[in-house]
């Protein structure tokens, strides 16, 4: 993937003049507002295919000091520090798929060309205490190509990763553009991408990550909105919708919560607000995983839950390690302290194999078939007579099916699930303070081994990575926990892949999941598409979407403009 | 003024259980729970009367050290420092008046005993960010002698200043307690009264005074809101509504808009919410002052305004000093360095008679008689060709009113305009990071010399004194300025004194003070009580209260048990 260029490169609106406090950079194009109306045509570009290769790269975790963290500094290495550490594994695999993790791209890409220009704006390092004074620059991406004065901007909160990756994945706004008149900004989040307050030192240790919270984000994107408002000629009093998926999404329902002075409306996809403690039940996201798997084959899931022990016992003797090796086609040959890593990379592909069953071929996390739990789960149907090899064999011919139905992988590398666009050490420190989303599993209902839920020992291991204890309760506090009905104009939308299904029926009551489901007003509208998976929603149209998802897009077009309507009466 | 007793004092209920990251104090009544389904009987209580003695008395400022601070450590002193500097007087002067610090309460006394407890919550130092991870003791008083299970909470958001006289000073609670079978809970906004962050040392560098902001102070009142519902027997679901006056009633406001999930609504009092940068032309306030005394007597405002250039005249020899000295009954003789201050206080005298113009004899900053402005300006009813010393002398009997109306002092005290209770220097701090509330004066349509408003001269004294530069734009960032029709359950009670007239012909349009005049909304309501004052309205019901304060808190419980009902629905 070509990455944006550094704050120096070009693509950078290059006018200066005065500055004031809460404008510093846009009041650059305000300064400049008298020889273009509009941004000059953009000079920089992303296009399509890309980004299909950064699949693998792992950003390395150099700026992480800490007296208990081990030696191996890839982020796969601290979640599985994390997985191989007590309860905290729950969460370390919860973070690296409910919110959207796609955890490998290669292969990945679109077939439409996008054009936006990179720019930088001064944001305060802290806008809740006022010692720090200092400023760092976020970046943004801006596409006004289709916008039009007094047109409506659409902007996407940025999750935790590299801004480019989030505007290249959400192609819904791209589509939506013309049709809207809508400028589109994805703003980045502070400390992922190159929008880091401390730039190369920002996690390099406790007093500079201290500002990495989702609080001093959302501060981030309301003072950036109402900076650019200011600031671009004709966006005085320009509607703006915040747009996200995930964790994006949960900042996008958030804004217009904390901020909707700034953002009319969200559309927050995927976005699980309810993921958190006394909410939901711990062991919800593995047993709708479970439950996946359950209704796709014939033992299944059973095949699953029995192949762990498999494992334990193959893996105890050299010979069955390098047996194991073999027979997965494994790029490293496992030795025994691998083991633990290669349970939680098992346990993270079914994850994300759930994530991406998807009813036609598609090409998200991995180039994969149609239903393909199903085509994974044909090599798992076998009953309690299996021995641990044959088992083993079966898991490993169904992981083929994630990993190489192209047939082109030459081994499979246990490193390569996730993308380096994604910013690991900064979502684990936020998992450490705010974001506590505990999950569990119980080998009963799930299909996993057994897990549970201890926030005592995640603090601890919390405390020695970072030197900060998680708050539990503060997330739902600042945020509303379930008592939300207040607010407005917010649609909530969910693919029915993440709501848990009865295990009796397959109906889709009670929906348990960590997202809003039900509409709670007229104006927080919860949209499931039941067809859908993550991250298909907020993703380029195809011509192979379902209907369903055609019809979610159209009401969620309507609600919108309906909003926007009310906004400029 | 008794004092309540310190945190090791009684009152506190003693009970210990386990702790929770969120609960810390009130789980104690939770784990006590079993043994008393409400609190226990009071053991400590204050009464009316006792807190009619604190005029005059201001806490020193003995913690605060910066180079740039002048030796006299008086919060006066503190106040004179901006008046005599620049641009930061208007400030100044601002906060000692529109937010309605009542400047001396000698003689005050109320006529009903009322009983609470005085409890202390452990209080996270810092929401925002989790390296600062201790807590402090939040004062709270508590009184439920009408509530019952699931009754609401009337939770008053403490303004800057000692809780127990926001507590004896807001009668209006304790008038509806039983009507409405509420709990009533008075907490402590930190940094004031007792609950001090780093103890004693709290003011004494600007690392601890960082955590002194209006959003952490949000934070705490709903964190100790959610922890008392949690732990009290029977308020699980209790509504709660917040109330305040003057700050206090901005925080009201502030609760409601940004955790709606926790206050069901929120009685705003006297709050200027839009009291900030670019919402309110900065010479408002004072034209307001000037026009109740311009249309109270013939000349009387202009005699004011000539009357600073008489002082500067009169002022100007050692004769002259001791003349006014002696003129004005000063109990410490007037040295040429006491001029400013002399003028300040003048200033001072003149804001505070017109924010107790009330059509009744009352008794709230000072024993007054009825319309005291009128009274006031028969002193000051002279044409162009009046001397300096005729026109001085005027003045002198003018303020007599307000200081000696009862003609019991023996002399008049220039330092005692103001409080103990109130926390000069904590909202100084307040004033020079967020709280910025531009306000000046031209001498022409008011009163007052000439003051124009620099935010750049502000700003470097408050890096002076605190270390700190305000964000003027912050604010009305954060709290959403004039866009705030998205909101509901919100009350904005205002008095005419504090809203401007044109002019002309007296009519109430525009109003343009920094408070909510206008109903925005079914639920974002606007109640302008004509005949009121500044803090009137929140006082405890009298004999003499014009028809429109009993209309306007009939109207008022109308609308709270309207939002309380559909709660609870």
């Amino acid at each position: 993937m070509a990455l944006a260029p550094p704050p120096s490169g070009a693509g950078v609106v290059a006018c200066t003049g005065p500055l004031s406090s809460i404008t510093p950079t846009l009041k650059h194009l305000g300064s400049c507002s008298k020889s273009f109306d509009r941004f000059p045509p953009p000079s920089v570009c992303t296009s399509s295919g890309e980004f299909g290769g950064f699949g693998g790269v792992w950003r390395s975790l150099e700026g992480l000091h800490h007296s208990d963290m081990a030696v191996r500094v890839t982020a796969v290495r601290l979640a599985a520090l994390l997985v191989t550490m007590s309860c905290a594994r729950a969460l370390a695999l919860q973070r690296n798929h409910i919110l959207g993790r796609p955890r490998a791209t290669r292969g990945f890409s679109e077939s439409k060309r996008v054009y936006y220009r990179t720019l930088y704006f001064d944001q305060q390092i802290d806008h809740f205490g006022f010692l720090e004074n200092g400023v760092f620059k976020q970046r943004y991406l801006l596409s006004d190509q289709h916008w039009h004065q007094n047109g409506p901007i659409l902007f996407y909160t940025g999750n935790e990763g590299d801004i480019t990756w989030f505007c290249n994945n959400t192609g819904f706004m791209w589509d939506v553009a013309e049709e809207m008149g809508a400028m589109l900004v994805f703003a980045e989040h502070r400390y992922y991408g190159e929008s880091l307050p401390f730039g190369e030192e920002s996690y390099s240790n406790a007093k500079y990550l201290n500002y990495l919270t989702s609080e001093q984000a959302l501060a981030d994107f309301a003072v950036l909105i109402k900076s650019l408002k200011a600031s671009v000629t004709g966006a005085q009093n320009s509607p703006v919708i915040a747009v996200g998926g995930s964790y994006g999404g949960m900042l996008a329902a958030w804004l217009r919560m904390k901020y909707p002075s700034v953002v009319t409306g969200a559309l927050a996809a995927s976005a699980p607000i309810w993921q958190f403690t006394d909410m939901v039940p711990c062991g919800d996201f593995y047993k709708i995983v479970t439950q996946d798997f359950a209704k796709s084959g014939i033992n299944c899931s059973k095949s699953i839950r029995r192949s762990w022990m498999a494992i334990s016992n193959v893996s105890s003797t050299g010979e069955g390690l390098q047996w194991l090796s073999e027979e997965f086609g494994l790029c490293a040959p496992l030795k025994p302290q691998d083991v633990d890593d290669f349970r939680a990379w098992l346990q993270e592909t079914w994850v994300n194999l759930a994530m991406v069953d998807y009813p036609y071929e598609a090409n998200f996390l991995q180039h994969l078939p149609r239903w393909p739990v199903k085509v994974v789960c044909t090599h798992l149907q076998f009953d309690s007579g299996v021995t641990d090899r044959q088992l083993l064999h079966g898991v490993s011919q169904a992981v083929k099916v994630y990993y190489n139905y192209t047939g082109s992988a030459v081994c499979l590398n246990m490193s390569e699930t996730a993308t380096g666009s994604l910013g690991t050490r900064g979502w684990y420190y936020q998992a450490c303070t705010e974001m506590v989303m505990p999950m569990c599993t119980d080998g009963i209902q799930d299909m996993f081994e057994p897990q549970s839920w201890s926030l005592q020992a995640f603090s601890d291991e919390c405390y020695g990575l970072f030197g900060v204890r998680p708050r539990e309760h503060w997330a739902s506090m600042a945020y509303g926990g379930k008592k939300i009905n207040s607010h407005s104009n917010i649609i909530f939308r969910r693919v029915k892949r993440l709501v848990l299904l009865t295990e009796s029926n397959g109906d889709l009551d009670p929906w348990k999941s960590g997202g809003v489901t039900k509409s709670l007003s007229d104006s927080l509208v919860a949209i499931v598409i039941p067809d859908g998976a993550h991250h298909l929603d907020l993703r380029y149209s195809n011509e192979h979407d379902p209907q369903s998802v055609i019809q979610a897009r159209a009401l969620e077009l309507q609600h919108i403009k309906q909003w926007i309507k009310q906004e400029q009466v």
